[in-house]
């Protein structure tokens, strides 16, 4: 018995967030069960406790779609290699991803998808008739595979890795626009609502649009390390695929039309981005409403171990609304469970002894801050409800100060390079020209445009032409 | 407008069921918007009606397996070749189906998984150290590749498929032979209560079990053109693979010990079941609940276009619990309207018109077997839970009765060959050896054993050798 309980002490995480990011992160993922390296190199396995947060999220998001009447279904795999060469752009941009299955019949090589644009709108070419079909709005869960990433970081970056896709054809550019951001805004509320993650919202520049893309939105957040984190794009995506694809409809009049198009998507990387935000020294910290488990009970037997079960078996009775569980085990002390359960992120601990019995009370400790608040067993409903709430409030406010207190004005390359090398986001004037942006990214070391905020003023920071946008630059994931 | 009609017009399914039934089947699937080929060879689209289906099975079947304490989680499709080599019956079974990364960089070559339990086993060696660890109950939902099919039968057989597969490990042989159980009968239940679809359970023959299996549980349907299809299947791997991949456990004593594995499956195939038994030459015909739309109205406008609207409303309101539409279109004809929805296996139709609000009544009409009720509004919602209620019931009676009555004793070669050539599952007293199986697929020309009903007696039907099983033979999917 000793000797498992000293094998499973030694699961705690061994340096801190501020020492080693990467390797605290990689601690937090693993020893929480979150998720584990794959064999091959760059995969990954989804434990079931990260794959809990992926279903919460699933969950989440496909209310959101079906209100919007955007439906669910699932495309192939294997796209054949003329499609990539359709769309000129597209083809260039996902030219060093793809991975190709080592042929066994003459014919057509054959990719593994790195994105499902070229297959869907093949499909969609066929379905599109008439104005009637429009607009046309799907959905598809799937693993989506990106070969180059050959070193994996959980959740952040991998071969393989699940995401949505939503691909929606209209007849006019300003639905299509409308829709971009929607689903973008639908994006923000679920990484605020769920995740408890602020991100900042907005157009890519020219370079860093999607390819193939008119232009690109996206949303952003800021890891501890001062690293931008793209969770989510929506892309509009004009007319070109629609081109490329032989899309087009007839008009009320009759006459043959080209559709707009847009895409939009999120991946699991939306769970590391959530699990680096929040997370601490003692590992995992969850918002309560992606928490495989919520609440854990651990009674304190003293010398009443009967009594106190009874009553921590009411209290786990009255709180069955929430994933809870009762941990009566009694070959561990309540302090070794009180460490397993901080590494694994339950967000609320109740302790109860014979002293809080004795007062109808119990402890309620929040994993968040540490915080211990005696209540009284009847109120307990209540209390449990708002403290919930407080620890996702709590979480969110904590994110979103950070990131605002990191994000700088810049007036000039000197400005702009202390900012970057404080590890935060520098905000400035930008001609919005790619060369210019490459050659930004190249002397700062690798920090490139997040989003732009707004319009610019006044002259480029870096080139001194005049300025179009102001623009969020930063180093990033 | 006309000839968008005309275009549709022709949808309706072109050959009969009884006259050419693949080319009847692909059409149903096809024209209902169920699902569509893919570009490359071997590939299918499952579209949103499609799909709905499988979500439906998905949310069904999530809250089956949560209840026995099996959690979801998600493995690489990414596998590395020595793991096939691992355990050798498994390695020789899926040889031919397996499709390999062509490889960037030099190591060892990666197969797209064809099924998991190698992947999944190597992190179990690595997770598993203790009875306390145990039983370990994962489930994944995932796409599934098997490169051998070039032939797409739509759901039936593609290159690419999705499924379930559950995964778990226990301490004890008697543990996991009760949860090989378990799970199939969970499957027939989800058949029964879902798909309305009967089915026969039971073991497989040596022959047929799965490449690895210490024996192998499956349920079978039989299809309107006499071929079995089977539609789940939950294999005891007794401790092979996790001699093969190193998976063992300290027992209650702290001795070493070998655990015992089950691995348990249904695809999206079920969908395809579903569809061919109980389908007609209209079209689709679904249970309704699996039915992307439940109830469609449609509203007989005469001269009272206003007042005939207005109730038509009031009733989808009343029945807004259901999928329900009201197709108040008035450029299509009620008739048309009909065929569309008949085509696309929507359970029930309501009708009104003038004279039906005249008497506050509606006509419903089944989409099963095209009986019509006349219902007083005030009564709709109480008549229409019970008549989806006796749909759904109505589809499985029918098919079992199918089912048994197409099941026949052969007690001999001869009587064997006329059952198999009237299409129909010939029940024999078989020895239950591999080389008199193999035997009796080649003369027959495709029949093989299906599952095992009970215990033999006598002599072997095939060999004369002494009969251990009663097992049904029919040619197959």
């Amino acid at each position: 018995m000793k000797e498992a309980r000293k094998e499973e002490q030694a699961k705690g995480i061994s340096v801190k967030k501020e020492q080693d990011m990467p390797e605290w992160y990689s601690q937090v993922c693993l020893k929480s069960g979150l998720a584990d390296y794959g064999p091959v190199k760059g995969t990954m396995v989804i434990r079931p406790r990260g794959y809990y947060i992926w279903q919460k999220i699933q969950d989440y998001f496909n209310s959101v779609i079906k209100k919007h009447r955007v439906e669910n279904a699932y495309f192939p795999l294997f796209i054949p290699k003329s499609f990539f060469e359709k769309e000129a752009q597209h083809a260039t941009g996902f030219k060093a991803e793809v991975a190709w299955i080592e042929q066994k019949e003459d014919g057509e090589k054959v990719a593994l998808r790195p994105t499902s644009e070229t297959i869907m709108y093949d499909s969609y070419s066929k379905w599109i008739r008439s104005y009637r079909d429009l607009p046309l709005r799907i959905n598809q869960w799937c693993n989506i595979v990106r070969w180059e990433v050959s070193d994996c970081k959980l959740f952040l970056r991998s071969r393989e890795f699940l995401w949505q896709e939503g691909h929606c054809v209209y007849e006019t550019e300003k639905e299509c626009d409308k829709e971009v951001l929607l689903f973008l805004d639908e994006y923000e509320k679920l990484c605020k609502e769920l995740l408890a993650l602020p991100v900042l919202k907005g157009k890519k520049t020219e370079k860093e649009k999607f390819a193939g893309a008119k232009y690109t939105t996206t949303i952003e957040s800021l890891m501890p390390d001062g690293k931008a984190l793209q969770c989510g794009t929506s892309h509009n995506l004009g007319q070109g695929f629609a081109k490329s694809f032989n899309i087009s409809f007839l008009d009320k009049s009759g006459d043959k039309k080209l559709p707009w198009q847009s895409s939009w998507g999120f991946s699991t990387r939306l769970i590391g981005a959530t699990v680096m935000t929040h997370s601490d020294d003692r590992g995992l910290v969850l918002p309560p409403k992606i928490a495989p488990l919520q609440i854990v009970i651990i009674p304190i037997f003293g010398d009443e171990k009967e009594k106190v079960e009874k009553k921590a078996k009411e209290i786990l009775a009255k709180l069955k609304k929430y994933e809870i569980k009762l941990d009566n085990r009694e070959d561990y002390t309540p302090g070794f469970k009180f460490n397993e359960y901080e590494l694994s992120g339950v967000p609320l601990r109740i302790e109860l002894g014979p002293r809080d019995i004795k007062n109808d009370s119990v402890v309620l400790v929040r994993r968040d801050n540490s915080e211990k608040k005696s209540v009284k067993i009847k109120d307990i409903e209540k209390e449990v409800d708002k403290i919930l709430e407080d620890i996702h409030n709590s979480l969110y406010e904590k994110a979103k100060n950070y990131l605002n207190s990191n994000i700088k004005k810049a007036k000039d390359w000197k400005e702009f390079m202390k900012v970057i090398e404080n590890r935060q986001i520098a905000l400035v004037n930008f001609c919005g020209d790619s060369s210019c942006e490459d050659n930004i990214k190249y002397d700062s070391g690798g920090a490139g445009s997040r989003l732009i905020k707004e319009d610019g003023s006044g002259k480029c920071f870096k080139c001194g032409k005049p300025a179009k946008q102001l623009v969020y630059f930063a180093k990033s994931y």
